[in-house]
C-alpha cells in the first residue's frame, strides 16, 4: 500500500547540500559548519550539582506531570528575568516555557499561519526556522540583509505588495548565518513597519546575551507597546542545547492558542530539563557566567578574525561580528560557494556550510558560514589557512 | 491591532467541562479525575542512582545537540525491546524516539493528513489525542466502542461511507477512558479492514505493560506484515511521565517525514530524559519492575471494584479492567453525568471526569472516568461512598 502523506510534509524538499553534509560527517574533518555552542562554554558542574540536588530535594517535581504553560516557579523568574530587561510588560505580555526554541517558531506559525499564508524574513536567515514555517505551507518571502540589519525599503516594499503576511521573523543579534546585529535605529523601523501593516514580528534571540565586542542594542521586544512583538530566547547557547529548553513572551493575547497548541504538541516540556533551568537562573551568578563565555567567544572570535585578515582581501571578504558564533565569508568574484565549500571539505577535510543552505528561495550564493565556537583555535588556524590555499 | 489565529487554532473549542475542572482543582478534592500514574510506581531511588550516573559519566552526551531520530543507543535498544515483543521488524520497520507520545498523535497527523481528513476513533476515546487530530483540521469520527472493543460493524461503516480517511487511531489495552481491553479477534479484524479499506492504523498502548489480571494479548503492531501499522508505546507510565519520552515504531517509508516533522517540531528530545530512558531500560530489571507496579495498580483496582459493587446494580454499572489506570462508569437511568459529576465534586469534594469530555463529538454521555491510580486506599473507599451517596 501506498502512504499518502500530507500536503504540506511531502513539498518539503530534501536539502541541496545533502553531498556536502555527506563529507562534513568524516569525523577526521575540522568542523566548522555547525552551530553548536563551544565546548568549553557549557556548566558541566554547576549542572552536575544542580541536578544532583534536584533529584535529592525535587524528584517529586521532576517525575510528574506538570502544566503546559511551564513549571510555574521557572515560568516567574523567566518572567522576572525578561522584565529586568524591558523585554516582558506584566500587562501587556505572558511567557510559555517550550521545547527549545525551536518549538517556539513552529507553534508560533501553527497558531499564526493558514497554509498559503505569507512570513518575511531576512534573506539568508536560520534554515531550522524556514523550514518548520515552510511545513505549514507557508510562503517564506526574504528580504537581503546588510551589515546593519534588514534592507528596509525592501522591507516596506515587501509589506505593500505580499499578501496576509502574518509575521516578520527577524534574528537581530548576531544573525544566523551572517553574525550581523541590526542597528537600533533599523530595530525601530523594523517595529514602526510592522505597525503601520499590521503585522506581527517575531524576535529570535538565541545569541543576545553572547556578546563581546561593541555596544548593547535593545532587542525589538523593548519598543513593543502595541502588543505585537514575540520574543523567543534559548537556554541552547547559554546553558546547554541537550536540555532543549526554550521561552516565548507574547501579547497576552496569544496565551490561549499558544497554550492549547503546546498541549496538542508534547503536552509540557520534559522536568528534569526545566528544574535545571530554573535553579540555574535562580541559584547561579548568570551575569558572571554569561561574561565567562561571552569571553570564550571572543577569544575564538579573535583567532578566525585574525587568520582571516591574512588571506587575500581580493578574493574575500567576511563579518566581523560582535557576539554570537558565526562568521560569514564572501568569495569576491562572485562564483557560488557550493563547489568551494564541497572541494573544501573533501580536499581539505575542513568544513563550512555554503551559504545557499539558507536561502529564502533555492539559489546560488557566493558566502559560506563558519563557527568559531567548536574547533579549538588550532583547528581553526588549520581552517583558515585551508580556506587560503583554496582561493 | 486585532490577531490573526490560524483557521485550524481558531477552531478548537475550550473544554466543555471547564467549570468541572475548576471545582476539581480545588486541594481537599479526592482526585480520582486526572491520568497520573500511581505515586507509589515512580522508580525514585532508581532514577535518583541513573541521574547521578549519567552526570558523573555522561553529561557531555546529556547537554549537547543530538540527533532528531533519538539517542542512537536508546533507539537501538527500544528497536531490540519491540523486536522481543514482535512489535517492531527490522526490515519492515523504523523507530523514532519522541517527546512523549502526545507527540507521536501529533507527528502521525501532521505527517499523514491534510485539513478536511478524516480519522476514525473508538468513541470515547483519549481526549489528548483527538484534541490534536482537531488541531490539523482534522475530521474526527468515533465508532462505539463496546466492552471488547471498537463495534466492528460499525467500523466498517464508517470506512466505506467517510472520506480520505488516513488513519484509524486506537487504544486497544485498557482504553481511555473505557478501561476496555480489544479482543484477539477484534484486533486481528481491525488489521483486517484497515487493509482492505487501504488505511493506516495508529496503535496507542501506553497501558499495555500493565496488566494485572486477564490473558496478554498481542498488540496489532505484531500482526503487520503489509507495512501498515504505526505503535505508540511511552514511558510515561511504566517511568515517569515528567520525562516526557515517547517512541513510534511505523513502516520504514515514514522514516523521512517523520523525522523531518521532529525536527521542525522541536529538533530532538530532551538528552537527560533519553539518557535515564535508556539507563533504565538497559541496566534496570524491566520485567520485574512492571511486575512490582501491576501489582500496585491490581491492589488500587480491586478496592475501587469491591466498593463499587456495595452500590445498587439497578443504578450504576461499571467496566472491570484488566489493566491500566481507568474504571468507566454509567448512570443506569441515562441521564447525562455531567451534572452528577459536577454535583460530586462540589458537594462531596469527590472528581470524576464526566464521558462527555471524551467523545468524538459534542455530547451528553450517562458515564463517567475514575481512576484508581492516584488516591490513596482510603481516598477511593471515601470516594466511592460518596458516589453511592450521590446516586
Amino acid at each position: 500500500m501506498s502512504i499518502y502523506i500530507s500536503k504540506n510534509m511531502s513539498e518539503m524538499k530534501p536539502s541541496a547540500i545533502r553531498e556536502f553534509f555527506k563529507y562534513a560527517a568524516d569525523p577526521a574533518v575540522i568542523s566548522m559548519a555547525a552551530g553548536n555552542p563551544a565546548p568549553d562554554s557549557l556548566p558541566v558542574e554547576a549542572i552536575r550539582r544542580l541536578t544532583s540536588e534536584i533529584m535529592e530535594k525535587e524528584i517529586d517535581g521532576a517525575l510528574r506531570y506538570s502544566i503546559s504553560e511551564g513549571h510555574p516557579p521557572l515560568r516567574d523568574s523567566l518572567k522576572a528575568y525578561m522584565r529586568e530587561q524591558n523585554a516582558f510588560d506584566e500587562n501587556r505580555d505572558e511567557l510559555l516555557v517550550l521545547s527549545g526554541s525551536q518549538q517556539c517558531m513552529d507553534l508560533a506559525c501553527r497558531v499564526l499561519c493558514d497554509a498559503g499564508d505569507t512570513i518575511i524574513c531576512e534573506d539568508p536567515s536560520f534554515i531550522g526556522s524556514i523550514n518548520s514555517f515552510r511545513s505549514w505551507g507557508v510562503n517564506v518571502v526574504g528580504v537581503p540583509i546588510e551589515s546593519d540589519g534588514i534592507d528596509i525599503e525592501q522591507l516596506e516594499r515587501a509589506l505593500k505588495t505580499q499578501q496576509r503576511v502574518r509575521f516578520l521573523y527577524l534574528i537581530p543579534n548576531f544573525q544566523n548565518p551572517t553574525g550581523y546585529t541590526m542597528s537600533a535605529k533599523k530595530r525601530a523601523e523594523c517595529y514602526r513597519l510592522a505597525k503601520q501593516y499590521g503585522v506581527l514580528i517575531l524576535e529570535d534571540d538565541p545569541y543576545g546575551d553572547l556578546r563581546f565586542s561593541g555596544e548593547y542594542v535593545p532587542p525589538i521586544k523593548t519598543l513593543d507597546k502595541d502588543g505585537i512583538v514575540m520574543y523567543a530566547r534559548s537556554f541552547s547557547k547559554v546553558l546547554a542545547p541537550g536540555v532543549r529548553v526554550g521561552y516565548l513572551c507574547f501579547p497576552k493575547e496569544l496565551a490561549g492558542p499558544l497554550t492549547v497548541a503546546k498541549q496538542c504538541a508534547d503536552v509540557h516540556t520534559g522536568m528534569v530539563s526545566q528544574l535545571i533551568c530554573h535553579k540555574f537562573l535562580t541559584e547561579e551568578d548568570m551575569a558572571a557566567h554569561l561574561r565567562n563565555i561571552s569571553e570564550i567567544y571572543r577569544r575564538k572570535c579573535d583567532v578566525m578574525l585574525a587568520e582571516l585578515d591574512k588571506l587575500p582581501a581580493e578574493k574575500i571578504s567576511f563579518s566581523r561580528p560582535q557576539g554570537g558564533l558565526f562568521v560569514w565569508a564572501t568569495l569576491k568574484d562572485g562564483r557560488d560557494a557550493g563547489e568551494f565549500t564541497l572541494r573544501l571539505v573533501k580536499e581539505k577535510k575542513v568544513a563550512a556550510v555554503p551559504g545557499s543552505a539558507f536561502l529564502a528561495q533555492p539559489g546560488t550564493s557566493p558566502n559560506f558560514r563558519m563557527t568559531y565556537a567548536t574547533p579549538t583555535r588550532e583547528q581553526i588556524v588549520k581552517g583558515i589557512a585551508a580556506i587560503g590555499e583554496m582561493l
